[in-house]
């Protein structure tokens, strides 16, 4: 008779952790609980489903609870853990239930942060697939104005989704440039692409109350610019990680106010109990601090530890370096490593150069432009980061960048590696080495 | 008074050897003879303009001899060397002239490989735009039967742009699976591809003469397999170094039977000559010695350190891993390092896996399958090479596996690697991190 172990939330990190425990020990009982009634959905298809590439509300669920239980996971759908008491080993579920657990998995993920203004409460943040299907079907109809608060990039993806159903939409971003994890620069061009399409911008701008009709819907916005009205209003101002339940039960969080964990996934000062994704603090391995990141591939990862981890297994995650990737606006962009911004904040001797040439080679059909900014350390040339914004095909170059990252490459080294080069996919110099043979020049 | 340096070939690294020289020492005179009307044009792209992807030959000339005239460069197009004396440092032109220089880049190229059967020189290997141009012509109307004999990757994409014409197409290849580059496990998915867009495979078959017609014109092929008529036959036999002219001025030719250089890219043995491109050998770093490849990226890498150091500067070329690229009959193809076959031929102790996963999320448009296949080495893990088939977007990501392979890159580690996610891009797991779970586990 094996252990009992409990996973809270079932999402990617939750149902990877419970998957690869079941891998790792068939004799522990498995089982997670989660308060929706979707198991491993992809929140990042949202924007995609309310714009109408993607058809189907089911067509984001990687995995559904029925193939979870096939594999020998004990699913709970429709059931929310309510408190944790790690001293008598026990959760406890809406309605009164406890359920036992010897050991635990926290992966609460991560919520819709809410502005301190009034109105706020009248918008739905579209997190879940229930919300985003609402939202679909009130938008499908197109004509209407809509607000996007925030430029992050689930503010850009949502705004483009809107401009796909023929809504009118206005964003606001208190930033002085929109998607402000890229330098302003770069973030530049992210504007150029969003006004491309139509949508109207405003930056340096604050939201400063949602106004609500007298149904009780919202009808526009009040900001530090004035008044957006506007029938559909939707806050992406940010997530901050979903720690309530974890922080009741005396688990410790770190300076970002996601859970404190050790390379193993263990929570910090409690035994048996291990937390993976959006919920948790990861180690970013330039700046050597712990951040926190809500991306789908870090919670699968981490979950993966955490539950390999909990039935017995000893896997490291080895931190992250801040990549991240997006289509925005019919524009790709991407960024791994640090900003010139956070390069100088962090106190590196670095320099910027940025280049701009074409994602295929000249000719060829479907060939745009792509700009590539590299930033790295004086006197090394250790790349220490990189941007990337352009045409289709341009953003998924920050993976080689993100290996020179992660390796400690410098730019002088990267100018001469081996990439691939035809003329459907680059010019004769992919634009990273174009990018590292400039900023090996200046070095 | 500065010297003259004299650059013999007009492409790629020839041009590319000019510029540099020029960028580093304007006082040098810089003389570029070429033996055709083009410079810098894409041969790459010859098989894009035949399809009809690309409008005109003139879009596949990067820069033109009036734009490198325009930067201080003295092109002398349809200007023939037919000799180089190395001693009275002059060479000779067709018609009788000569020329003199101080310092010599030799930047020849490479010319097909005529086989050795009869009816061959029938045959016209549409390496040049003029030849292209012709073959465009003769193929605009469609309708008819084409060979084409040799399945590399000018084979395979010379096949495709027949098709795109609405030929009907029979592919040659003597090897047993198509695209001998690849193991044969993952040719079989560029195989299925091909015969997927109608083009009828005979593999395991050889050339054994091209049949001729009345007028000199090919009629078809005979081969090991039988006869195929054909209205045009094109063979895609491969390519070789053009080494004549350097050969008989007495440079050295290494085992390949392309010029040998040192990492300076100074030919071995003479003072004063640099040689770039596809007619000198290249240090492959896994192997550990000298390889002849022919590629645009390469020969623009080589040219400018040719023409830098020719030009009093000192760079050196850290060479190559066999990366190379190619979109084949709508599939996206893409290897580096060595292929398992390669790895156990020259000693590793190697083992492989192979993972299928989707190049973009599931759920959205324009997904399609991957394959990757990762050669790692048993023990330390480090990976020695890698292959990718697989759906639109799927093949850049090479670079990145080019990365593991330049540095030494366990599986263990490439694994965890903060690599991009996005669903227009990649599943939550890129395949690359998919492959390289799967062979940490074996490790």
């Amino acid at each position: 008779m094996g252990d009992r172990l409990a996973i809270v939330g079932g999402d990617a990190a939750g149902m990877s952790a419970a998957t690869n425990a079941h891998r790792r020990d068939a004799g522990l009982e498995v089982v997670a609980f989660e308060r929706g009634e979707f198991t491993s959905y992809s929140a990042c298809g949202i924007p995609y489903y309310v714009g109408g590439l993607v058809g189907d509300v089911d067509d984001l669920v990687a995995r559904s609870p029925e193939r979870h239980r096939a594999n020998g996971i004990d699913v709970r759908t429709g059931t929310a853990v309510v408190g944790i008491d790690l001293d008598r080993r026990e959760l406890a579920l809406a309605g009164g239930r406890a359920e036992p657990f010897d050991r635990l998995v926290i992966a609460t993920g991560a919520c819709a942060v809410a502005p301190p203004v009034p109105g706020a409460e009248a918008t739905d943040p579209a997190r879940t697939l229930d919300a985003a299907a609402r939202l679909r079907r009130q938008v499908e109809g197109g004509g209407e104005d809509a607000v996007v608060v925030g430029a992050g990039y689930i503010g850009l993806e949502m705004a483009e989704a809107l401009v796909m159903r023929g809504l009118h939409v206005a964003l606001v971003e208190r930033a002085d440039e929109v998607f402000p994890a890229l330098d302003a620069d770069m973030g530049a061009r992210v504007r150029e692409a969003a006004e491309g399409i139509g949508i109207e911008v405003h930056t340096s701008t604050s939201l400063e109350e949602v106004l609500v009709g007298d149904a009780g819907q919202p009808r526009g916005v009040r900001t530090t610019a004035g008044e957006l009205p506007a029938r559909h209003v939707i806050l992406a101002m940010g997530v901050q990680p979903d720690v309530e339940l974890a922080a009741a039960a005396g688990l410790r969080t770190g300076p970002t106010g996601a859970l404190a964990v050790d390379d193993r996934q263990r929570c910090a000062g409690a035994d048996g109990v291990w937390a993976a994704g959006d919920c948790v603090e990861s180690r970013h391995r330039l700046l050597d601090r712990p951040v926190n990141v809500q991306l789908g591939t870090h919670a699968n990862k981490q979950g993966r530890i955490a539950g390999h981890n909990a039935a017995g297994g000893d896997l490291a995650f080895p931190g992250v370096i801040g990549t991240a990737i997006s289509r925005l606006c019919r524009r790709e962009v991407a960024l791994t490593g640090l900003t010139e911004a956070q390069a100088a904040e962090a106190g590196f001797d670095a320099y910027a150069e940025t280049i701009e040439t074409s994602a295929r080679a000249g000719y060829f059909p479907g060939n745009g432009p792509v700009w590539v900014k590299l930033v790295a350390e004086r006197g090394s040339g250790r790349v220490l980061g990189a941007q990337i914004v352009g045409a289709e095909t341009a953003a998924k170059r920050i993976d080689t960048l993100a290996m020179a990252v992660w390796t400690g490459m410098a730019v002088d080294e990267l100018q001469w590696v081996d990439l691939g080069y035809a003329p459907p996919v680059s010019g004769v110099l992919d634009p990273v080495l174009v990018a590292a043979r400039v900023a090996a020049k200046r070095l």
